[in-house]
Parts: structure tokens; sequence; C-alpha cells
């Protein structure tokens, strides 16, 4: 079968001829309907040879879709032609925080050699994957796979962040989304479907302020030195409730801290880092500083459910899988409008 | 080996030779070494022909605990030798409420045909049991499973029950155990361990009521028709803010009605129920009134942890596999002090 | 100056004239802008000798706004001239729930003898009012007294309803709206602006059921024996999360009961009352039935918010205050549109 | 009367006489009882004559009891005779945050002019002194004045900081006290009275690490070098799920961060700030850093209940008023004992 690997350090993605897997017992083969393409396997294709801990070859693609083809012994809980969604930050099942669901933060994955899909175990963008168990496939039902695999990834990495968010998110507060791209485009929708919350996008270029201004934000500004006065405009000087940064580099780290109230949240999703102050003396009153990763079961349960409300959409561009490569150029360049899917 | 079953409608328990039963692909076979005895039980054995669903014969024991003994195909999350307590209320693993644990309500476990062991599958008294799942297996490490085994139904249904109610338990509020058995001895302690509230415990019989003030009730007072007073002479007069009722009959969920206040929650744990005014002319406003079930596997956790911090400790009075009938006559009549444990 | 007046037990409101009021220290005296009539007002008056403890003459309106007029002696909180809008459920302000803003559970209150204006102390509906402090004024700003002062009662009474039920409302759930009156078609739009959840509204008579789709419910229903039935057919089967009743006769209470699911809230909003059975064996696991009154200071910031960010109108019908006594008779007769709001 | 003031900018507090104070409408005068003398008073007396803004002469104590002594025009709340508390961080009462009881986070108090008593107001070092409005006065009934006005704040900012944890801190949790003096052995006690965590203190000398566990922590060790070493063989390796660091300078704040884990919290309670990096390459998943500011006037009920029900106790040295510059000394020199309380 084809398959999309990233096969040397420092190389381009390759589509490349391999076996069709089999499924060990307790484990489930899809044929693969659709997988998406993130900035985040760009990020770990940039690593030096130092950094690099997932595996070569490595078959790429941590949002995928399939139809339930073969099953390992012992599974009982999906049938073979069942249209599923794979959850991709897969841990153990069985510790405190897999107990919860919240098996992005599972307890025992490092130490079990367990990694997601794409990200360390064989990924989506193949004609057939392997998935570990049943619990890690959803049901799309009606669903279409191309239009909705990259909810695994876009829409349930701003959802988990909102979600926490949601108590202080009450009528007359503002949520700022740093970055209208992949995963910021999808949160706007997000904000607008479950809070009554004034929405502000920053983004640089028109284009992509006018793709945020078609999802839903009420306000979408240039994301440069004025930014943060057009903020106290738009909200009349209120200072604002929670900012959602899908860059994270220290600019926008900084502007995000400018803008935000007591009592607000700072939530930092990009793969970045920077410093701030912290303490009474640098930071507003009892404002919070996080950095999610990835998002619960229950939740991409949630946000299939928002995406069959009719509440969020990706915006997608389709590549079959022998312009994989090019989808990846093509994301590199910032030339994507939202997100690249791949079809087997 | 010996198993006790419950095989003739209307029959006693009785300990019978059976097969030692193969763990399936994904399957855990367990050697026992404590299973608890259960009004729930009890219950079930008082059914009619009609309203009984659980099939004959049926091996008694939802509370269970054993050493990993032999691993199905797949299974990779236990290691034979493992000292391990069995989650009781099991789903389906992949429903929105599986997701988070919540296996006591899945939404697919009646129409799969998955019961708890005990109630429907196969049970721990026995000297082996078979477990669908590793993720049913919470580590016992060094706790002992005689003394802890009883955790997994009698720790966890009220855990579940209070846990709900914890933020309302703040400072300065009363709490109201109903019935110092089996469960309710254990809410007394997790209502000591995990909220500042003043705790009060009813029940008849001056040896109840000295277990509730042995583990930690502030007041225990018999549970008659100057019970309402005598909790108002203790609180000063301010109302009840929950109410935890294991005994369940329609006098004393009046009792709790007649002592809750405004925003107050009344919880029915028993297996009872009844009749009650609701509605603005009815009922203290925003009071609730809820009937909950089992718990969560992230509850059963921090249950096991309670134990380890030394905050909870179950009454138990041990009996060895071929007295298990003798224990359940006991239960009946109501001479045991805590838990009948039963081990093979 | 003119003020509407119940005067006699079983009579009608009158029209009548009467000393224009002076502000004691502390109080703030309002030029009222706007009043609403409310069912409660209808209920009041509807009370026998035995029952009514409002004392007499009562100035009606417990829906109020005004402009600051005259302050009393050490008011510093408010100016003359500000648009304000009156928090009606007035409490000591002192003790632990007064604390939280949460006046309408003022622990003293009856004690003190605090009543909301119009039931009990003198309401709106009068050229001029008396406030007892300026901590019950809410800045109305730009929005219009008119088209807003139901808000403080028909927009806060559900806001608060469905406010406690929020973090069960996520995406993929069902709210059932019993009644699309002056409460209930402000609670559909509420539901629609804080929630993902699809809203369906019950109500007899197609001109209701058309207001309901109207102002944003999913689906309407006619609110008849069939009602189950179609909301099943609605949710596909899946149970329903919330029930707001703002009928509370037990038919309607018995309807709830009926659709609700496991881990549900049913909330009865109605002055109503009625019996269910309540326990294990009575009602889905962790559903809960409770009963609220009125709302807390800072949900009526929030439900201005709302209407600030156009996202919920109350339908209303305007009369001169000598046409108060028609009102109320509309009111009655069930041939309004909305809410009767009267203008001095 | 005599009151302690200060009076220049640099000079050590004194102790002066000044003209007993008239309350105006809507105020209280107290018959001081007590005023806790706080390192927050030392900070505000050690800025230089750019930073100070609370005017001069300023009479400190922002922590304050006194018996009510007369009564302003219109003030109903409270009565001659009553003991109370002063809850310091008063806003204006009718704002979005007031209205919530979070006067600490008053929106308008600034542009109003309002200050806490001894932090701006005259305070609480006196013979008398005026309180705003009867909202600021919690009834103490029978708690002692002088073993409990400390709580007003030494009690109510830590239960402020702890309270918004107490989600996380479920059983098997750790927390971490960082600092055992006034604040901190408070913060010691309320963990152990309303959280099931395992507590550990850190602090420097072994006295103040002898505090720490004669009023509850279950661990105590040295804050230096080895102290990140310790707390991980004192949970086995668990991450610590919050942090409260009472001293907040740049060493302990990176201590904090060292043991936290993910969706830790790390509160940084002292006058004191840092920095820290943040975002998914800096700091563990989900965890959050914040600074809160005293607390709401709801948690100070609660904190009175703690009291009520002996489970916080203030260590206290007490000293007459003429002796308030020699408790100031003591404080600075880091000599005292838990609080220093001056008694007119």
């Amino acid at each position: 079968m084809k398959a999309v690997q990233y096969r040397t350090i420092g190389g381009s993605p390759e589509v490349v001829e391999i076996e069709v897997p089999e499924p060990g017992p307790g484990e489930v083969r899809l044929k693969v309907t659709a997988a998406g393409a993130c900035h985040s396997d760009s990020f770990v294709m940039g690593l030096t040879e130092e950094q690099y801990t997932y595996g070569l070859p490595l078959t790429l693609g941590h949002e995928g879709a399939g139809i339930v083809d073969k099953l390992g012994d012992g599974v009982t809980g999906v049938a073979i032609g069942d249209s599923v969604a794979v959850y991709g930050p897969q841990g153990c099942g069985r510790c405190y925080q897999c107990a919860q669901g919240k098996e992005n933060y599972c307890e025992r994955a490092v130490e079990l050699g367990i990694a997601p899909p794409g990200l360390g175990a064989p990924g989506a963008m193949a004609e057939y994957m392997i998935v570990r168990s049943d619990r890690h496939l959803l049901p799309l039902g009606d669903l279409d796979p191309v239009q909705n695999v990259a909810l695994t990834d876009a829409g349930l990495t701003p959802y988990h962040a909102i979600k926490m968010s949601l108590p202080k998110l009450v009528p007359g507060t503002t949520a700022v989304v740093i970055g209208a791209g992949g995963l910021g485009h999808v949160a706007i929708q997000i904000l607008r479907a479950i809070t009554p919350s004034t929405v502000i996008a920053l983004d640089l270029g028109e284009e992509k302020l006018a793709l945020a201004r078609e999802v839903g934000a009420h306000h979408a500004f240039a994301s440069d030195a004025d930014a943060a006065e057009r903020i106290r405009e738009a909200t009349g000087g209120r200072p604002v409730t929670a900012v959602f940064d899908f860059v994270a580099i220290q600019p926008t780290i900084d502007l995000g801290r400018s803008v935000a109230g007591v009592e607000s949240d700072h939530v930092i999703v990009g793969v970045g880092a920077g410093m701030l102050p912290v303490g009474m003396l640098g930071a507003p009153y009892d404002s919070t500083v996080r950095a999610p990763y990835w998002g619960s079961r229950a939740e991409l349960f949630e946000v299939f459910d928002l995406a069959r409300a009719g509440l969020v959409k990706v915006e997608t561009e389709v590549f079959p899988i022998d312009e994989a490569p090019e989808a990846y150029r093509r994301l590199h360049d910032g030339t994507l409008r939202g997100r690249a899917i791949i079809v087997p």
C-alpha cells in the first residue's frame, strides 16, 4: 500500500510502498478515508538528529479517519464497515488520567512506549492503518470524513483550550484569538458556538483576517503594534477575559499579557514558549497562564457534536496521497487556506 | 474450583464446585483474594421470577480483588502477580460516558449485554474470576485486599454521592448521613476527610450510633420522630446543606426533606424510592433531589488514595468461602458490624 | 403622583393619586421610566385573605427602571440623571448569601421585613419610586428602559435557572423549554446565546409556537399527549439533558420527567408544585429536580450584557400607566404577546 | 484617642493622640478590640516617596475587629454592642465584581478613591475606627476578637488562594506551602481542614518547621537546594498538584515550578514577582501560575466558620497599643511566632 513517510532527518516526506499491516489482539485495522497535515508534523520534521525521538521511517498523519476493515482478536466495540475517526493522543487506558479519558495526559505512555499515530506510531497517511484499541475510534456516522477528520486535532485542541475557560466566558466578556490559521479559525467558531463572548481575532495579512470574520469573529485586527489599542477600543476599555494564542512567540505572548485583565486566562496553544513576569507585582490579580496539549476523548465527542449541529466547519484543501509532499510544501509556505487533507 | 452461586429463584446462596475459567482475548484471570457481600446481593436474591434478570446460576460478588493470574491475548496493561481490585460497574469503554470513565452510566451496556461481575457476569465469590479488560483493574499495591475490597462499592458509592455535592460543603455547613451501616459508616469518614462540614449520623440502635461516632460523626442521633428537632438544635437552627440517605424508605426520605434548606442536596443512595413534592411551593428554593448509582473509575482511584492516606477504613468481618451462606444470613439479620468479606 | 395599586383583597388593580415619596439615608428616588407586569402579580392578587401577606395598599411593579432623581444622605454610588434598572429580590446585603450577591436567598430578609418592590415594598408602577440602596441599581447606559425593564425578572429568572445547568449543556445535548410566554421566550434566547444545545419549545397554541421558533427554538411542539414522542424523534432517541418548566403544573412536571435522562436537570420555574417519585427506582440515575427563585445581582449584570450584545430581546406591549388595569386583564386572558410594560 | 500612625516617609510608626471620628450616613463607628500587624504594612512603610500613594498621616491596621459603638444615619444592619470583624478590601459595592462580594477586585475602587482601612483609609490601630458600610462588618459572635482578628487577612488570603485550587486537590494529591509564617501557618491548617491532600511545608529555620508540623503539615523541609528532591521522595515521585508560595522571591518561584506537574496550580501569594518560562515547551501541560489578592466577603464568612469549628487557629503575640512600634520591629526582625496583635 502507499504511505507518506518521513525517512531521513532533514529530508522531505516521501510517498512509498509498504506492506498492509495486520491487527493484533485488541487492535483494529482501518481503510483510511482521510488524514490531516498539521504544523506539528512540520515542527517534528524540523528537529535535529539530537532532538528527534520518533523513530524512522515514520508514517505521518496524527489526524485520521477510516472505515473499519479488520478486527483483531477480542474486539467487540466496532463492526466492519463502521466509519470512524481516530483519537490521537492515546494512552494506557488504565491510569488515573486515562480513567477520565484524558489520555493526552496519560501517566504511563512514555514508560510503556505508547505514541500517537503519526507521532511515533504509524500514522494515517497511508491506505490502511492500525489503531491500538476500539476505544480510540469515535463513530463518525453521517459526518463526511474528509471535511471533518481535522477536527481530531485542529478541532479538539482549541476546544479543550476553550472549555477549561468556559466558566469565565460569561456575557459581556471578550475572548481574543491570536492566529486565524488551521486551529485558530476553528477556535473562533467554537467560541461563537459555546459562549456569548465578543470574539476578536488577530493575524497578519488581510486574507486571514477575512477568513476570521467569515467564520464569525466580531472583530479582526492586524496583529501589529497597534493591536492592543484596537482591542481596547473595541471593548470600550474593558480588559480581555481570555486570550488563546495559536502563534505563541514572545511578541504574541507579550501582546496577550498586555490586554488580559484581573482573573483572566492566557492560554498558549502553539508549539512555543516565552518568558513572562509572574506574581502580584507582575501580572493582573488571579490571572492565569497555561499551555494545554490536545484534548480528552469526551471532548472529541463534543467537537463532533458541534460539527453535527453545523456549528464548526474546517476550511480544507484536499490532496490525493501522491501530492502529500506538495501539501506539506504549501503548509510550510503559509499558502493554504485552512487545513490540508490527504486522501488515499 | 469453589464458587458461591445463586442457583434457584428464592433459594439461598450455595457453595459449589465449577471449572476454573479461561480468559479470552483482552481478558484477565484473577486468583481472588477477597470478595465483599452486599445488601444489593440480598436485594437481587429477593426478586421474584418476573423481576429477576441476571441469569442462573449466578456466581455472586460485585466487590472483588485478586492477583493477576493469567492474561488473555493482547493484554499489556497488567502483569502476572499484580495485586488489583475490580471496578464493578463495567461499560463498553467507548461511548461518551465511558470516555469519561463513567462506565456506571454506559450508554450501551444493556444493548451489548455487559453486566457487572456478580450482577449478571460471574462474580468474585470464587477461587478465580475473569475480568473483561485490564482497564477494570486498579492497582492495590500495598493495600491489604481483605481490608479494602469493599471500597469498590461500599467506598465508591458514597464517595461518588458526596463528591458531586462537594462545592456546597463549605465551612459552616452540615451534612446528614442516614444509615450508619456498610456504606454509611464509610460516608461519614469520607465527609470528614474531604470536607470541613459538621457530620450528623442517624440510625436505629445504639451500636450503630456508637460506630458512627467512632468513625468520626460529630453527632449521632436515633432516627426517630425527634431526629429533625435534634438536628436543628445541633446546627443552631441553620438548615442542613446535604443529606445522604442510605436507607431510602419513605420516612427517611421525608425526614431528609424536612431538614434540608435552600440550595441543599438531598441524595438518595439506598435501593429505594419514594414520592416527594417538588417545585417552588413544595421544596426549598434550588434544593435538589437525586439518586446516584455506584461511581466512576477515576473516583475509585481517589477512594483507594483515601485508604492509602489512612482516611477511610471499612469495618469488616471475614468469612472463609465455605461460610459465605452464613455471611449472607448475618447480613440479612442485621447482625454484622460493617462489611462481610469472603476469602477463598 | 399616579400609582397602580392593589387595594382590596380580590379587587382589581387601580390607578390612584399618592404623595411623591422622599428618600431616607442611603436610599435613592427614581423617576420611573418603565415597569413590567408579571404573572406573579396576578398570582398575588389571586390569594385569599388568609394567604395574602404583602400589606395593603400595595403599589405594584417588581420589574422597574428609572432615572436617578434624588439621593438620600450618604449615597455616592449613583448620580442624578443615571438611567438604571432595579434589582428586585432585595436582601439585607450583609449575610452570607447577600455577600455573594444572592440577595434572592437572603437569610435575614423575612426577619428584617425586607421585601421586593411591588411584592411588599412600594413598586415601580408609579411616577416615582424609592429604592433601598444604590447597590440595587444596575446601570442601563444606552439600553432602552422600556424594551429592557422586563429583563429584571423575565430575563433574570430563566437566566439563573439555565446558568446552574450550564456545565451539563455541552454540544450534542437537548434542552426543553415548557411554556413560551413571558419568561419562556427569553429562556429560549438565553439557551441559544450561551449553549450549543438543541432547544425544543413546548406550548399550547400555534401563536406561541411561532414565537418560540421566531426567537430561536430549533423545534416547537404542541404540549400535548404526543409531545414526549415528538421530542424523542427530534433527538434521535437521546434523552433530554435539561427541562425548564415555566408552567409547572402536574402534567408538565410529569412530561418533563418522562423525557429527562441520566444526570439530567429538571428545573421547575413556574409558581407551581407537584409530586414526583424520587430515588433509584423512581428517577433516572443522578437526575435532579429543583425550583429556583429569581436570580443574583451578578447574574442580572450578565443578562443586561446579553441584551447589549443583541442576544436577548423581550417581546413587549407598551401601556400608559392609566391602562395598567387593562394590561393585567390582557395578561390574565393570555392575549399578550410577550410582556406588558407600563410607562408612567 | 490613641492611634498608631505612619507619619513620614521612611519613618517608624508612632503612637499619637487624635480626635475620635464621627460616622457619616451609612457608616459605622467601632470601638476597636484588636488589630493585626502585617508584613504588607512593613512593605508599604518601605516604599520611597515616589512609590508611596497612601496619604499621610496614615493610621495603620488593615486587620481590625471591634464593638459597634455608633451608627451613622440609615444604618440598620448592625446594632450597638455587636462584636464584629472588618472586611478589609472594600469596594464600591455596586459593580459586577462587588455584586459577587469580590470587593477585592472592585472595578471602581481606584476611580472612586476607596481604599482599605490601614492602606489609604484610617485603619484599626486606634481606639476607634470608622467603617464605610455595615456590609463590611462580619458578625464575630462568640469568637474571641484578639485570637481571630488576623483571620481577616492572614486567614482570608490563603483561604482564597486555596479555594480556587480546591477541585484539583483530590485524594492522593500533594500541596506544598512555601513559608510557614503569618499566612503560611494558617494555609497549612486550611489545607488540612478542607482537603485530603498531603501537605508539605518549606521554610528556613527549625522553629518555623516545628510550627508547620505542629499545625498539621505532614512533612516540613528546609527550603534549600535539596528541597525539590525531598519533596519527590515524600510523594514517591508523584508531581505536586498545588504550590502556595508565601515568600515569592525568584528562588522560591523557581522551586515551585520545578516540583509542580501537569495540570498543577502554582499560586504566588507573597508581595513579590519573578520571571517564568510559559508555554508548551516551558511548563508542564495545563499547569497554571497566578497571584491572588486577599479574598471575597463570602470567603471571610467561611474562614470564620473554620475557626468556629476549631479547624484554624492563628498563632498570636499580643501587644498593647503603646508597644505597636515594638511589634513592627519584631515583625521586621522575623522574631515573632505567628501574628502580632495590637490591643487598644
